[in-house]
């Protein structure tokens, strides 16, 4: 194809030649990367044995969404007709799907790990059909969260609006999902899926905490609800929320790990955007208002409103 | 397929057992889902008539960017000699392809809806040609959206980087036209991009707040600007920024819906980093400057300069 | 295909009239936007010349991150016998499409473009083999990058966890690569590229910073650090963390760009969540702590702890 203008080479023939001289440095240059995957073990997964899948954990809480919220995320639409076998197909894939990654995870993890061995297969399966079986009381309080979502924010307009488009019950949604999973002590994908729902909304709820029913959180981006955390029932949070731990040693993450380090809140708690409440003893008794920007690490009785002294501002 | 090893049960067998097993189980779980999405109702859609479509909204955001925006998020090289056809097919498939989402969200919202109604149908056609003749003002408003960002960012290089990279001018895109539709009273469809947007920028702008021109927000992680808001031409605001309601009583759902809540920033405002400013009542006059981390809950006449008092710090 | 009940037109004869009214407009409607998309000039790419591409600037991160992080986002498993192969395709497949959006931002901001010219072409391979040759020390880098998130927080389980999850180590990696980018003066890419891992993580880190070995950001959502921000080794940063500017004039974008306006971080520091320190001559010294919520626009020496007077609350 290549056509020469007597014995001026091309245009085209110069450009060949640049890229000949640099994609030759190739071969060696990838020899080192390999050389060095070889070398740095900590940050690569090589091996015979499976892994989580990122793409595919994503892909279940597609799937999962669509179950809880039947109608709403799926392409098709979903009619008195249709509903039993759309359920139906799901609830299998979601099983497929689900124990495929539930399993992945156990065995990566598994000390003990040998082809032979049906313990993780068995632990794998047996999780997942447990899970399965709490979808009927997630959305019971799947329902109530879109319920305290819609009764606090005179913006909303309708209960499918919540559903279709507010990032905190998307939030709210994979961390209840995520936390029945902690809570079987599967490694890792309970993780990442509420991290995918932290990419996707602004809200870090790890899935390690314990969160009651009628939870409501409001525009949400900047929230922290960190691993030990507990909080009651009809609580409402906003923008910007640090339920975190207090500041740390540098090596706290041997010492500290699985120690209570974050706070418990109570029955009926609204706190304000732009909080911080730190500490595994600080307890923030039932009833209490925590307004904007407060910063406790100490607990407060029932009761309590806590407002931030107004700091004193310069007008020039 | 199945080979078995004499009368011991090979490894695939024992596996297939479990499997077996746990799936068997399926049918009736997957019974007593069906039931519970049947019985709780609030949070299921399922229906003959339409809902709009999450993925289908996102793609209008691109088929919309794509046209304000020509040559920049294209895959094909856009140049003189395709422009014309680019821009006529991408008006066609916007047309196409809003119209479908707002006659979805109009008809689910519809007290009336009759499949032999046409009123529905008829007013989502109606509203999507008016939102589509007001692209050439949306593009001379963005226009000076993307010259305002560039003016006050020393990191910004050029108009492209802004277009191609900066989170503000993505939301500032989807507000404006979401805005629009919110003006025509369409139900869930502004919310939904506006989310999205959301999603993708940390930058939360409810669709009923009223934004000047030549507006920039730097950064923007974690900004709220709530539905009531009016800002007028000039604006600057940085990252955490809240223009947001006062603390609201728990119903404040039922009572507060659709009563001005958020405040008013005339011309000329520049507002930084982490500020807050709250309620219906409070106004930011024409060039001010509200300071970082600021929290303000009351008007400011014209000029003001409002810092923080510098909060005292300990140092050891 | 069209039915008619005798003289009266049939539903679907009654919505084809509706929509023909509508889309007839759509030709004039469509000339509109051509002539005003040729005319405002500042928001549209229309050029003979090729211009960067997002979505695949995408995919290079994407590709990217599977040679750095072998076997964790890839759709295959990863094990000893396919490593070799996997890894050699995937670095020329990453030189090839790294090379095309470096030449194209490259040509884009070339005032000599011009088809004849191999300038752009040739920088462009040779950008793009300097940087596959910096992978073995990015690797290394990212590598105690992983090992200081882990070390520092009690809620991580393993590397494994942190590479599949973490938005610190995905805002940690990308920044690392458009640096270097940055370093060699390709315009736009670096900034697409962070730009892209801030829709993904609200963690706002800006190429031109310069950030040193063994760096943990923690939930990370609303951290910002500008563009002449320097960062020594060892440091740790918490959510909602600015390194940013002091306040600009208005025309800040012409008269500050290029001079150094963000702190300076020595090595040893942690800076816990929603801390705030500006400005480009605030140094903070060695070993020192900056306490969450701390605003700081002056340097403190080596070894300082910062923390915020505890603000006045009000309990009622």
């Amino acid at each position: 194809m290549k056509k020469h203008d007597g014995d001026r080479p091309s245009l085209c023939d110069v450009e060949e030649k640049i890229l000949l001289h640099y994609r030759s440095q190739l071969p060696q240059l990838t020899q080192t990367i390999i050389a060095h995957c070889k070398e740095e073990e900590g940050i690569r997964h090589i091996d015979y044995a499976p892994i989580p899948s990122k793409a595919k954990t994503i892909a279940i809480l597609h799937q999962y969404l669509e179950i809880v919220f039947p109608g709403y995320f799926h392409e098709e639409k979903l009619d008195p007709v249709n509903l039993d076998f759309h359920i139906g197909q799901g609830v299998t894939r979601l099983f497929d799907m689900l124990s495929g990654q539930v399993i992945n995870s156990i065995r990566h993890d598994c000390s003990r790990y040998d082809l032979s061995c049906q313990a993780c297969i068995e632990r794998g399966y047996r999780i997942t059909v447990e899970v399965l079986r709490q979808i009927p009381s997630l959305r019971s309080m799947l329902a109530k969260d879109v319920q305290a979502m819609y009764e606090g924010d005179p913006a909303a307009r309708s209960y499918d609006e919540i559903i279709f488009s507010y990032p905190g019950i998307l939030a709210i949604a994979v961390y209840r999902l995520a936390h029945l999973l902690y809570e079987q002590q599967v490694p890792m994908l309970p993780r990442i899926m509420t991290e995918h729902a932290h990419d996707e909304t602004g809200i870090d709820i790890h899935p390690g905490a314990h969160i009651g029913e009628h939870f409501a959180i409001d525009h949400g981006t900047g929230v922290v609800i960190g691993e030990t955390t507990t909080i009651g029932k009809d609580v409402r949070i906003y923008q910007g929320v640090t339920l975190g731990a207090l500041s740390l040693p540098k090596d706290a993450g041997e010492t500290m790990r699985d120690q209570k380090r974050h706070p418990s809140i109570e029955d009926g708690v609204i706190i304000y955007a732009g909080a911080t409440i730190l500490g595994g003893n600080t307890t923030i008794g039932q009833g209490s208002t925590i307004g904007g920007n407060v910063w406790l690490t100490e607990s407060v009785p029932p009761g309590t409103q806590v407002l931030i002294e107004k700091p004193q501002l310069i007008f020039r």
